[in-house]
């Protein structure tokens, strides 16, 4: 059982095809948190969730309840090319659109054909492209919808301008879930965690210090609130390398002892990198 | 003329209230995006626009346009305590609640609330909060928003539960942009710059390097994609300190030379911490 963003037709929904190449069971969530927490309590086995867009940046959600919220491991991920779409009623023109729904992401990823052909036109937001879809399809054609050309063809719409994302280059990146961490190793795996410091000043620069002074070398960092105050921060970073060599174990278990709070989310063999596919 | 997101009753609109003392000329825009190119064309003298909040962390569409599609300075900051409520029409009763209608981020704001008490209620995206208590307004009470108190008064609407915030401790950071730099210097600066780096080993710790091996504190570290390609970043960093200073110019200077991309947004006194408010 493979847990994923439902419903049909949603991005979420074509990685969780694509990955589990039509071997596992698929089960739809309403929301990100739902469905890591039901990873953590061992409701469901397995899950794939977005962590990242190439455009859009980190998904708030998966980040936040995998650091405060949940007991889970990544054990792996998945890199998906992102088409976004104008799709409306069949038979819909341009000039009949009043409104053009989607997901913030998917709004934020086709910032230039909404400024530009369609700056006059609402935009209206809802919590999954497939929700958005359903709306078109029940609108006179005064709805248009950003959503993947799978939800065309599931709700019955029209592409009318394919592929609208601002940048060719548009993937989301996916990670999986479980309860247990993996323990196989490969030639390519990467390691992700997610710390907090004491708020003193150079604390950060110490933190990547170690990890610089062990030859580590860091692919990512990012940072979101705490939340109960204004200027404090948790971090998640990704290092190249697995737990299982002594180097990284050594280094992240000094840098352990030296935050306030440190989570390990797995080791796990990296995607290919978008140039080499 | 000071330039904010509207329309009334937003919490931007409330930010450029209180910044103004009522000594400017307020004027309302629909996006953030716009907002920012209005003050780097001189369309508008000064504009204030959020750019972090406690709970659900940076403003992307406020980072984005800095870095890449304006050229604007950061004058100053002002932080807003932000109390979001439940509103409802007038009479209106937590039964009759069908839909909850807000924008993202305050949505981000209330989890806890809306995934007990509010977990099989519908939940709607907007633009604006101030759009969210229109609907609320002309629903026939079915419909509820998240909003400020002060939407509640202009829309004439009832405060159902108040602070309905996940973290009492909520508040938005906002920046003060204007078109040229500012030349004061204060005891409490800070400045802020945002840069790019070479997609090598060791290439974010070499630059924050820089900054450690000149004594100065960096206070925030954020990073956003640079959208072409999933894995590379553009990092926003605050320091303590002002250009002003012999020190921080020359180590900025060199960061400078050390990027693919490097743009200073301004040095300006640091609003005062939460903690001494």
């Amino acid at each position: 059982m493979l847990a994923y963003l439902g419903p049909e037709g949603t991005f979420s929904h074509q990685a969780a095809l694509e990955h589990s190449k039509g071997k596992e069971e698929l089960v739809p969530f309403v929301t990100i948190t739902e469905l890591i927490k039901a990873v953590s309590d061992g409701a469901v086995e397995k899950g794939i969730v977005p962590i990242e867009n190439s455009i859009d940046g980190g998904i708030n959600a998966t980040l936040d309840t995998l650091a405060f919220d949940a007991k889970v491991h990544i054990t792996g991920e998945y890199i998906l090319h992102i088409g976004q779409n104008l799709l409306v009623k069949h038979g819909a023109k341009k000039e009949d659109i009043k409104v053009i729904s989607s997901i913030s992401p998917a709004i934020g990823q086709c910032c230039r054909i909404l400024n530009s052909d369609f700056k006059d036109v609402e935009i209206s937001y809802t919590n999954a492209t497939a929700a958005s879809a359903k709306l078109a399809a029940n609108s006179d054609g005064s709805v248009a919808c950003i959503a993947s050309a799978a939800a065309a063809e599931i709700y019955g719409l029209d592409i009318l301008v394919p592929n609208c994302n601002d940048e060719k280059n548009n993937s989301t990146r996916f990670i999986i879930i479980e309860k247990e961490k993996s323990r196989a190793v490969t030639e390519h795996d990467k390691t992700s965690f997610a710390f907090t410091l004491k708020n003193e000043p150079g604390s950060l620069y110490d933190a990547l210090k170690l990890l610089a002074d062990s030859k580590i070398n860091m692919t990512k960092i990012e940072s979101r609130p705490i939340k109960t105050q204004l200027g404090t921060y948790v971090f998640f970073i990704d290092i190249d390398g697995n737990i299982d060599n002594a180097t990284i174990y050594f280094a992240l278990d000094k840098l352990r002892r030296s935050t306030d709070f440190f989570k390990f989310l797995g080791s796990y063999p990296a995607a290919e990198a978008e140039e080499n596919k």
